[in-house]
C-alpha cells in the first residue's frame, strides 16, 4: 500500500472517527440522572424572559380597562351585598375562563363582623329646639348625574360607631384629634354632653369619637371642609358634574375602627365551621367609637357651624365654608337657629355577622410552585366605587386577562406560582386579606415572595406613587424604566416620576422616593404580621395642581364610572401605565432567576431611621439615661456589610445549581421576616414588624424606640427605652445573620 | 478492490465510526447547562449511602468514649468554671483537629445570670437551742473514692435560692406540692414562720419553696429519701462506692429555676454588646424561690425527720429514713434534740452575671448548605459530672471524631450542613442552648431539619429511651434498627426497645413508645420556641429491677469516671450502642434524599390527644357549654387525609428534580412550625408550641385546652375554653395547609 494509500485511509478513518465522535456526542442523549440531562435540567436554571415581558405589555389595552371599569363600577357593591356578590360571579366566571382564565378561582368564604344603617329608621344630625326638630340633615347625597343613581346606594354613616341619639350643645372641635379637644378646654368650654363637629384630617376617623368620648362629648358629627377636599371650592357650579370637586351635598363614608381584620376574631381566621369564641376573642369596643357619630355633607356643615356662639375658632381650625368658625358651644343669637337649640345625633347602626368572599385566584409555577408571588386588591366599595376600588379591579382583570392568554395559548408559565386575591370588605378594616393572612399565616409566611397591592390605581394623572419597603425598589425601578408615560411616550414613568417625588439616596444618587407602607390598604396584615416584603402601586397627583386631601368624590355616592371616565383618567392610559408597571412587577418576582429584590436597600432606610436617634435631644437624653446607640450601630454595620457580601455572591454564582439559586432565593425572601418579633408590641394586633409598626410618636426613627423615648420624657421609665433598642439590634442582626453566608 | 477489500474497508470504518461513537459519547462530558448534564446535575440528587452509613457504626469505638469519659471527668466543670474553661478548650481543638475534626469550630460567648454558693461562708442546715447551734448538716459529701477529691467540687446548694437565715419550728411537708401543705394546714398546723422539710420529687425543685412561702413557710430544707433514689437502701455498706446507690452524704444539687433560658433577658441573646435593658427585660424573682432553701443529704435528713414531734405523717408520705416520719412542728421531747429547738437554714448564695460559652462545630453541606441538622448535649456539671452531662460529651465526641475522620480523608461530606453545639450553663435552667436559639431565631426557624439531643446517654444498660415529636419516630426506628444491642449482638435495639416500652399503634400494630418532651435538656428552646422537630437519647434501666427516681449520683460529687465505669456501663457498650443510633438518625437527616421524617405519625398523636378532650366528662362539660369539638374533628380528618396523600405523592416523586425534592422536603421541616402559635400562652416564656407545651392540667389532652377546662370548672370561663380549643384547630389547620399540594 502506497504511503498515499494509508495516508488517504487514516485521514478517511479519522473523519469518520470524527463524525463518530460528533454523533455520539451531540446526536444521542445521555441516559440517566449522573450521566446525561434529565429533562428538569433543562427548564429548572431557565431567567426571565424579555422579550416575553415586553409582550405581556404589549397586550395591556387602556379600552378593556375601560370596559372592566363600565361594569365593575355598574351598580354598588358593598361588603356581602347583591353587588359585591354578583362581582364575585364575576371574578370566578373571568379566570375561569378557558381562554383567559388562570389555572383555578375559588371562593372563601368568612363570617364577619360589619355595621350598617337601618333602612328603615335612617340616621341623621337635627337641630332641636323644644323638642322638635327644627332642622335635619341630607339623608342621602344628591343625583347629579343618571349612573349615580340607584336603590342600593347606603345612606352616609359612620361604621362601627354605636346606634344611639345623643343631645347637646354643638362645639366646634377642628380635626377632633387630642390636642383640639384640649385647646376647647383651655378656652374654658365644659365639653361634658356636648356634641363635636369636626372635620376630616389629622386624626383617623374612629379617634375623632375615641378622643372626644374622653372629654365627656356625647356624640361626634364629621363633614369634609371644602378647604381640605374642593381646593376651597365650595358651590355647585364648581362641584361635580362640573368640575372633579365634591358637590355640597357628598359624604364621605368610612370604617370608624383604629384596627385591621375582623375585630371579633383577632389572630384566627373568622371561619364559621370553627365556631370562633367571639366574645372571649372579641375586642369589640376598643378601636371603635364609644359614642353615637355620624357623618354629612358640607352643605348641612355650613348651616351648623356658621351658626355657632362662642369665640372665633384658632385660624388654623378655619376653613372654607364662607364664615367665620366659632367654637360654640351651642348656637349665636340673631342666627338661623334659636340660640337655646341643641344638636342631636341620631345613630341606628346595626351589628351584623355577615358572610364576605375573597376570590383567590392561581397560577401554578412550574419550577417553584411552592414560591408564591401575590397581587391583590379589595372587591367591596362604599357605593358604585367606580374609582375606590374597582379601577384597581379594572387593572387586575386587565393584568389577568393577558396572563391568562399567554398561559391558555401555552406561550407562558411563570417560575414561580402567583396567587391573585380580590379581597372582601376592605372597606370595614381590611377584612378580608387579614382573614387570609391569619388563615394560612404558617403557608404564607413560609413560601411568600412578595405582595403586590393595586387598590385604587388612579387617584390622578400626573405620575407614578409607589410605597413598599426597601427591598421592593428595585423591582419598581427596573419596571418603570421600561414603561411609557401616558402623557407623553418618550418619556418613562421611572423618569417622570422622579421628576415629582424624589430624595437622593447615599448609593444611587437622585432616585424617585419610595413612600412607607402604613396600613391604609390589603396590604397592612402582609407586611405587618406576615413580614413578606410588600409594595403598593397607583398613579396620582401632581401637588402643584392640587392640595386636595385626596380625590374629592372618595367615599361618596359620585365615586362613579362618569366620574372616573371624565375627570380621572380619560382614555385609560394612566389605568394602562398602572397595569403594565404592576404586570411588569409581578412577571419579574415570578420569573427571574434570581429575585429582583435588592437586599442592600434596606441599608439606607435603616441608616435614615437610626440618623434621626443619634443625634441632638434624643441621643442626649439616651445618654443621659446611659442607654448606649453603640450595639445598634455595630448592627447596622454587620447588615450593611452582610448585604453588600450577599450582593458580592450572587454575581459570582457561576454554576446555575438549582439548589445554590434556591438558597440565595431564601436568603433574600426571608429578609423581610428576620425583623418580625412577636413579641415586640403585645398591645397592638397584627403589628410585628419592627421597622414599619405603627407609632403614635413623631420621633421619626424606629417606633417601638420612638414611642418608648417620647413616652419616657414623661414617665422616666428609660428601661422601656433600652427594651425597645434591643428589640432593634436584635432584629437588625437577625435581618444580618440572614443574608450571611449560610455556612 | 475487491469486494472483500471493500468489505473489510466497511468494517473497519464501522468500527472506527463505533468507537467515536463510543468516545463522543461517554468519554466528553456534555457542555452547556441546556444540552448535557452539568455538574451539579452529577451531585445533586444523591441519596443516603448505606454503606457509609455502616462503616460509621464499625469505627464507633467503646475504648475512645471510655477514655473521653475519663479525660472529660477528671475534674469538676460546673458552669463558667476552670474546669468548664478547659472543656471549652478541649471542644476546640477536638473539632479543629487536621485529622478528625470538623470544617469549623468557634467558641460563642453570653452574659448570663448565675447563683453560686459563697466559699467564705458555706450554707448550711443547723438545729438551734437557746441561740447555740446544737447540730449542723455537712459541708461537703464524705469521699468515698480517690477520684472524687478535688478543691473544686462546689458544696451542695439549691441555685437561685436567695440568702437569709430564717429560723422556725421544722416541719415534714412531704414532696412540697401545694397540697401537701394544704394537707399539714387541714391537719390544724400553722404554718407562719415554719422551716419544712421536702423531699425530692413530686413538685419542681423550685416549687417546693414558691408553694411553702405561700403559706407562710419561711425557709425549705430538701433531701432524697433513700426509698425514693436507693430502692431503700440507706446504709454505708449498701450504697457507693459498694453499689450504685447514694451514700448517706450525698446531696442533689440544682437549678431552683421554674423558667429556662437566661433569666434576665428572655427573648434576647444575652450578649454583653447588646447592653440589654436587665432591669426593664427581667423576671427575677418569678419562677425562682422567694425563701431560703438548702438541700440536705439523707443522713443529715434523718437527725431531723426522725426527730419530729406531732402526729404520724399520712403513709403515702413515709419514707425509707428507718423511723416514723411525724409532721412536726418542732422536735419531739425525749428525742435528739430539746423540743424548744428550731431549725435554722442558712443560706449565703450570690447572684452573680458570668461569661457561659456554647463551642458550635460546623461541616458544610454539599448540596443544601442552608440546611442544618443539629446535635447537641451540655457540657457543664455540677461536680465531676461523669453521666451528667460527660457521658453525652464522650459519645458526641465520638461521634465527631468518626465523622470528622470521613470527612478530612475525602471519603464523605453531608448533603445538608451539621451543626454540634456543646452547651453551656445548662444546669442552670438550659441556658446556652436558649440563648442560641433566641440569638438564631429567625435563621434557625427557617433552615433547621431537626435537633438531636444526647444529654446523659447512658441512665443504665437495659434498653434505649427515646423522646420526641411524631416525625422523629420513623427516622429512630429506622436506625435503631440497624445497631445491636450490647447485651446479645443478634437482637436489635429496636426490638430490645420494643420489649422494655412499647405500645399499640393503629397503624403499625406494638412499636417501642417514644416519650414526650418536656423541658428537661437542651432541646427544649428547640421544640418549645423555634417548632423544630426534636428528640433527645439515652440507654436506661430496666424499670423491673430498680424504681429509683433517676441514678442515684445524679448531681452529687459521686457522679464520677469511677462510678460510671463501675456501675454504669462496664466496658461502654451503652454508650457505644448511643452513639451509634445517634449518629445513625444523624447521617440519616443529613444525608437522605427525601428527609426520613414521617409526617403522618403525627396524626396518631393529634387522636390521642383529642380523644381524651371528646368523651366522659370532659365532653359533657363542653357541650353543657355550647362549645362543640366538630370544628376540631373537621380539622383533624384534613390533617390525616393530607399527610397520607403528601406519602403518596412523595411515592410517585418520578424525576429526581432537585426543587421537587427540595419542596416536599421543605413541607416536611416545617410542619413542626405549623403548630407554633407565638400568642398563645402569653404568660408563659418561649412556649409556643400548641401541642406540647408545659400544662398544670391532668387531663391528657391538648396542653391550653386542659389548662383552660381544668380552670373553667372553677372560674366558669368557658369562653377560655372556646378559645383554646381555637388554637388548636388553627394550629391542626396550619399543619393540614403545610402538607398540602402547593399547587
Amino acid at each position: 500500500m502506497s504511503w498515499l494509500k494509508i495516508l488517504g485511509a487514516v485521514i478517511g478513518a479519522g473523519l469518520v472517527l470524527t463524525a463518530g465522535i460528533l454523533l455520539g456526542h451531540f446526536a444521542i442523549p445521555k441516559g440517566g440522572a449522573s450521566q446525561g440531562a434529565p429533562t428538569w435540567a433543562q427548564t429548572v436554571s431557565r431567567d426571565l424572559d424579555e422579550s416575553l415581558l415586553q409582550s405581556f405589555m404589549d397586550q395591556v389595552e387602556s379600552a378593556k380597562i375601560q370596559e372592566n371599569l363600565k361594569t365593575l363600577a355598574s351598580q354598588p357593591h358593598m361588603a356581602t351585598t347583591e353587588g359585591d356578590k354578583e362581582l364575585v360571579k364575576l371574578l370566578l366566571n373571568r379566570w375561569q375562563d378557558p381562554q383567559t382564565g388562570l389555572d383555578s378561582a375559588s371562593e372563601d368564604v368568612y363570617s364577619v363582623f360589619l355595621s350598617f344603617p337601618d333602612p328603615q329608621s335612617p340616621n341623621s344630625v337635627t337641630v332641636v329646639d323644644n323638642n322638635n326638630a327644627i332642622f335635619s340633615t341630607r339623608r342621602s347625597e344628591k343625583n347629579v348625574t343618571a349612573d349615580q343613581a340607584h336603590a342600593e346606594v347606603v345612606q352616609p354613616y359612620a361604621a362601627y360607631a354605636p346606634p344611639g341619639n345623643p343631645q347637646g350643645r354643638l362645639v366646634y372641635a377642628n380635626q377632633g384629634k387630642r390636642s383640639d379637644y384640649q385647646e376647647l378646654v383651655t378656652m374654658g368650654i365644659n365639653l361634658n354632653g356636648t356634641i363635636a363637629i369636626t372635620r376630616y384630617g389629622g386624626a383617623g376617623r374612629a379617634a375623632k369619637a375615641v378622643n372626644g368620648a374622653e372629654f365627656g362629648v356625647a356624640g361626634v358629627v364629621v363633614y369634609t371642609d371644602p378647604g381640605d377636599i374642593n381646593d376651597g371650592q365650595a358651590s355647585e357650579e364648581k362641584t361635580y358634574p362640573n368640575s372633579w370637586y365634591m358637590p355640597p351635598s357628598g359624604v364621605e363614608r368610612g370604617s370608624y375602627n383604629e384596627y385591621f381584620g375582623d375585630l371579633l376574631t383577632p389572630y384566627y381566621p373568622a371561619k364559621g365551621n370553627m365556631l370562633l369564641g367571639r366574645a372571649g376573642q372579641g375586642r369589640a369596643g376598643s378601636g371603635i367609637p364609644p359614642i353615637p357619630t355620624q357623618p354629612i355633607g358640607f352643605e348641612d356643615a355650613k348651616m351648623l357651624i356658621c351658626n355657632l356662639a362662642g369665640s372665633v375658632a384658632p385660624t388654623a381650625w378655619q376653613g372654607s365654608l364662607g364664615c367665620s368658625y366659632n367654637v360654640g358651644p351651642g348656637f349665636r343669637t340673631a342666627g338661623q337657629f334659636p340660640n337655646t337649640s341643641n344638636v342631636q345625633v341620631n345613630v341606628y347602626n346595626q351589628r351584623v355577622i355577615k358572610n364576605s368572599s375573597n376570590v383567590m385566584g392561581f397560577i401554578r409555577g412550574s419550577e417553584e410552585p411552592d414560591r408564591y408571588v401575590l397581587y391583590g386588591n379589595h372587591r367591596d366599595s362604599w357605593v358604585h366605587g367606580a374609582i375606590d376600588p374597582s379601577s384597581g379591579t379594572a387593572v387586575m382583570l386587565e393584568i389577568t386577562r393577558v396572563l391568562g392568554k399567554m398561559l391558555k395559548e401555552g406561550k407562558w408559565r411563570p417560575r414561580r406560582s402567583i396567587i391573585f386575591g380580590s379581597w372582601g370588605a376592605e372597606e370595614f378594616g381590611l377584612i378580608g386579606s387579614t382573614e387570609y393572612t391569619e388563615e394560612f399565616y404558617s403557608k404564607l409566611r413560609a413560601r411568600s415572595v412578595a405582595y403586590i397591592n393595586v387598590d385604587i390605581s388612579v387617584f390622578a394623572n400626573a405620575t407614578l406613587r409607589a410605597q413598599g419597603t426597601p427591598p421592593a425598589q428595585s423591582v419598581i425601578f427596573a419596571a418603570t424604566k421600561q414603561v411609557q408615560t401616558p402623557a407623553s411616550p418618550s418619556v418613562s414613568v421611572y423618569d417622570n416620576w422622579k421628576n415629582h417625588f424624589n430624595r437622593i439616596s447615599p448609593s444611587y444618587g437622585v432616585v424617585p422616593s419610595i413612600g412607607s407602607l402604613g396600613a391604609g390598604s390589603d396590604y397592612a396584615s402582609f407586611i405587618h404580621y406576615l413580614g413578606i416584603t410588600s409594595m403598593d402601586l397607583a398613579y396620582t397627583y401632581d401637588r402643584n395642581k392640587t392640595s386636595a386631601r385626596i380625590y374629592p368624590a372618595y367615599h361618596t355616592a359620585f365615586d362613579t364610572f362618569d366620574y372616573a371616565n371624565r375627570f380621572i383618567d380619560p382614555g385609560f392610559t394612566s389605568h394602562q401605565a398602572v397595569a403594565r408597571t404592576a404586570g411588569n412587577v409581578l412577571l419579574r418576582l415570578a420569573d427571574s432567576l434570581i429575585l429582583p429584590l435588592n437586599v442592600s436597600d434596606y441599608g439606607e432606610k435603616l441608616d435614615e431611621l437610626y440618623n434621626v436617634a443619634a443625634q441632638g435631644d434624643f441621643l442626649a437624653n439616651l445618654i443621659a439615661n446611659k442607654i448606649s446607640l453603640d450595639p445598634l450601630k455595630v448592627a447596622l454595620g454587620r447588615f450593611k456589610s452582610a448585604a453588600a457580601d450577599f450582593n458580592q455572591r450572587i454575581k459570582k454564582l457561576k454554576e446555575e445549581d438549582p439548589l445554590q439559586i434556591r438558597m440565595v432565593n431564601d436568603q433574600i425572601m426571608l429578609l423581610e421576616r428576620a425583623f418580625l418579633n412577636p413579641q415586640a408590641f403585645p398591645n397592638k394586633y397584627h403589628y410585628s414588624h419592627v421597622i414599619w409598626a405603627s407609632k403614635s410618636s413623631n420621633q421619626a426613627t424606629f417606633p417601638g424606640l420612638a414611642d418608648a423615648y417620647t413616652s419616657a420624657l414623661e414617665t422616666k421609665d428609660w428601661d422601656q427605652v433600652q427594651k425597645h433598642l434591643t428589640i432593634v439590634v436584635q432584629a437588625v442582626d437577625s435581618a444580618a445573620s440572614t443574608l450571611e453566608a449560610v455556612a
